[in-house]
């Protein structure tokens, strides 16, 4: 397995951040032709999406989503005010599987990788494997 | 690595499709006896999930309960007017893993899996990997 | 691959318990050093997820949202009633990966593993499988 890890630097509290063409370029520079990749993010206020990223309205919209689905509640009991962003962090998930074809991402046609940063602004890391 | 497409054809705009047997005939052909599958969904407005397939109205209900929780805001910018979808996508995930052993997926007793539609009708497609 | 199942027993409807430590343990003690974890829950109404588990009000703060986020709902017709706990396996899913780098695994600083109860108190397993 080939394992390296990239970085992301956020600029607002809840950000998409379109990694698709870091994670291409490390796919493209591997020995590894054919396999798969798994992408994994090491922090509990971040995850990490597959979603459209040809019309910059979708992650905003997707974000505009994620604020209304989890918002911060009065109930919260976590002192550093950020639960609305662990919550989101476990429905998008921090990992995620692409299949790598012929040196490629088998991604569709509209697919780009998606960082999310849901308590930023921040520095955050990547971890990415190939096998 | 054996990778196989198959194809799914929803007939509503959110509905819960069970390719279980589907899935499952790919896997009892192939000849990796003993490893892991990998669903993946190359499309922006669907997913993969695993739940109950016993009884249907299991996934009627969490179609039903995803419209509540991810409706279409007044806020959205996205035209094409689908942006709730591409929410409930990244909400359940475009990907899914299960083990194999001895030919047969390990699924738990009551699961199933589901093709999720959320922008349909449509002609869909879902990419299978055994390693 | 190297599989084993391991056994956890929820005390409550809904619970996040942390099972980090005898994941870790399954790992070091495993001939792989360095690979892919994959976490499986063979359930319907649970789910797997990863989050901090330094400060307990973390968990207690998801477990609200979820409640939150995908209530009982008047027209479900599932007639367990739990359709709710459904969704939420399906929100969260059954199934999550981490590298493992000298025989641990390669989580972040505040991340831990959660076995996610949402129809218990019930004992219930995971599997474990290392490649």
């Amino acid at each position: 397995m080939i394992i390296e890890e990239i970085r992301v630097r956020s600029s607002k509290r809840e950000e998409l951040v379109d990694i698709t063409h870091q994670v291409s370029q490390f796919v493209s520079k591997s020995d590894i032709r054919n396999g798969k990749l798994t992408l994994y993010v090491p922090h509990t206020t971040a995850a990490v999406t597959i979603n459209e990223n040809a019309d910059p309205d979708v992650p905003h919209d997707i974000i505009l989503s994620l604020k209304n689905i989890a918002p911060s509640l009065a109930q919260f009991r976590h002192l550093e005010g950020n639960s609305d962003a662990h919550t989101k962090s476990s429905l998008i998930g921090c990992s995620q599987e692409v299949f790598v074809k012929d040196g490629k991402m088998l991604l569709g046609t509209w697919q780009g990788i998606f960082f999310c940063e849901f308590d930023g602004p921040r520095h955050r890391r990547i971890i990415l494997g190939l096998v």
